[in-house]
């Protein structure tokens, strides 16, 4: 049985996913499906592929992940099925698969050609929806496409090392759910530049020089829990996406804020490490 | 095997819904469970009415919906299940079904009379559930209550047309997820007075001489990307659900603004359409 | 066929859910995976135990319910699995199962010990995945941790009862979609206490001196229906939960607003009950 996902922008308060919903079991009546989310920012394709790429692993393989954001068909945005890591997408050709595919390459890239016949401004239900059936019932991606090899580049803005290997300088790509901001620095970028030397991080006008692997691993848990004073303190963690992120501990973005709020930090900011070089006074006296 | 669809104004954050699910399964563990809405605007019957008329005919023949939107029992709002467009509904006697049924006539109504055993402030886990999940084993509707022949009649505001077929005067009956501002004046209509005249739309103070049928249909791509002004500008489209509606190129109701928050356009606000009679020096210089 | 449901803070715009039910489907594939909520508001335990008290029970025996709120672990918060009232619950030991488990309880409990293996900031989808899913397929609970006999206890505040037994003063625990405010006084409470005598509520400024069970039943359908002047009328309900709520007739937050913000009422404020002693005069007039 096959299992097929949605990422799109359409919210859900309006009858666009409901239709696709429908449209998917009035073809195949035994399929899964499965949201990932309808609350992508309108048109923002860098968080569609941060959301997808730490999504669609955890699927079962031969999952059909359909993505509903910027998806209107024209001269520069194709529709496009592909298979990847043993995934299938149905998508745009909008740049957002050059990000999910930026360490796995694509087996093969088809063109959707059966537009001939459909002339849509929902082109999520009017097209994709046929397009992940057919693949659903085990059909060839060569019949509903011409095979492509090139798709549109869009690399995420990626961090930069200095020369001397001192300095990565990232940017945050995401803000989730509790207000966390979330870098593009990922965990084996900061271990190959790194290679153990004592850091700081810069985020706005906070520093840290320790790197979490669990929200909690600062708490003193033999400190009394009354006398303790960590929840709305700031910490930088690798998170399960891999990620460098700034945290707050025990955020609620409703009430005190997140760390997006208390550090006043807004996608695109900037995040950066500066490595050890020589014993400075400044490094000795972190950590 | 039965599907059962669920609008409501329950909201995602309470125990309403899961409430729900868990009682349909509980009584039929095979079914499925599609959500369309829990996000109506609570006691809105004109929203429930256009989401739910655009959603319903996409899933298979015989779906059961469920209606959850203003629902509570009384002497003037009886509970009904009925069968329409070999689909079945369970929902209050509000007046949504006169606005669903506009252009196709229930097969059978009936008035569920079996409430004599239940009182109850949440009609929809102690009725709607029941029989639902009565209609999904095959029951019949005759079993759950009494036929009926009327149900209230709540139309839609309607387009109002002037005595020589010039003006279109419609309303804004929905904001999408975008900002988009939907009216009640559909395509069929605009054709049926227009009879291909020439024509401005008037929505606040501006106008449209054009109606799209895709969202980028305006966009010139011959010219360079970075040189296009596009997002962001005003058009007038045919939407998906066959409506007149006013957009806002590549909106973001959040950043920028869609065409609701740009334009001042509200629900119930005017838009018309004006059709050419004579060459008037107005006209000939549209289009 | 298990079912199992999730109630968690993680929001429905980031990775997180798609990435448990994946890993859900990934092990079994024909599971049914069901959203209770995933709009606790961070952190909140109390929340989480309303919803999940009034959701679960509906749900077939058997159930498997994972709770992915405040679940990070610690020396002081475990991972616990238990069997209550025939449902499974895979949570942290933070006292939420003290909340739901108030009146049933737990017929065996384990403290998860899988996590040798472990190390996370994202345990819901790294242990509760697995611990559920071992549960659905029938395995024992011995087998992924090991018993315990007490779990955190954190009673949720409870009405106090004055000596003379005239006086119960509650407290607000749940503001809900339609801002109706949600107090801890039960129906059965009321009724041991007040024993059918007279009473009088207070919220804030307001006094009800009648509690209904229906939220139109004070409406008089024998007033035509254009010169009634209900809407927007406060009322006291003994709602679907069990629990005395204020709330105001079909009301609607984003417009006039609900009883929460008409009456200036938030979580933890006081609503009280006083039931009469003797023939005062203030009772008399009343009801």
């Amino acid at each position: 049985m096959s299992l097929i996902t949605l990422t799109t922008d359409f919210g859900t308060k309006d009858h666009f996913v409901g239709a696709v919903k429908g449209a998917i079991y009035t073809e195949l009546p035994d399929v899964k499906i499965i949201d990932i989310t309808h609350h992508i920012t309108p048109f923002n394709i860098t968080e569609t592929a941060y959301i997808l790429k730490n999504a669609y692993k955890s699927f079962p393989k031969g999952s059909i992940h359909i993505v509903g954001v910027d998806s209107e068909l024209s001269i520069e945005n194709k529709h496009i099925a592909l298979e990847l890591d043993d995934h299938f997408f149905v998508c745009p050709d909008n740049g957002l698969i050059s990000m999910i595919a930026s360490e796995i390459n694509p087996t093969k890239i088809v063109e959707i050609n059966i537009h001939d016949r459909i002339q849509s401004s929902f082109p999520v239900l009017d097209v994709f929806v046929q397009v992940a059936c057919h693949i659903a019932r085990g059909g060839n991606l060569g019949v509903i496409g011409k095979e492509i090899k090139e798709y549109k580049k869009l690399v995420e803005i990626q961090p930069k090392v200095n020369q001397t290997q001192t300095i990565i300088n990232g940017g945050v790509i995401y803000i989730d759910n509790y207000g966390n901001v979330i870098s593009n620095i990922s965990k084996k970028m900061f271990n190959e530049i790194g290679k153990g030397r004592p850091f700081k991080i810069s985020a706005r006008r906070y520093s840290f020089s320790k790197i979490y692997s669990r929200y909690n691993e600062f708490v003193d848990f033999s400190v009394p829990e009354e006398r303790r004073r960590n929840d709305g303190e700031r910490l930088a963690i690798f998170n399960s996406a891999g990620f460098l992120e700034i945290a707050v501990y025990r955020s609620n973005l409703t009430t005190v804020g997140g760390a997006s709020s208390l550090l006043g930090m807004d996608y695109r900011d900037t995040i950066s490490i500066e490595f050890e070089t020589i014993k400075s006074p400044e490094f000795t006296t972190l950590n």
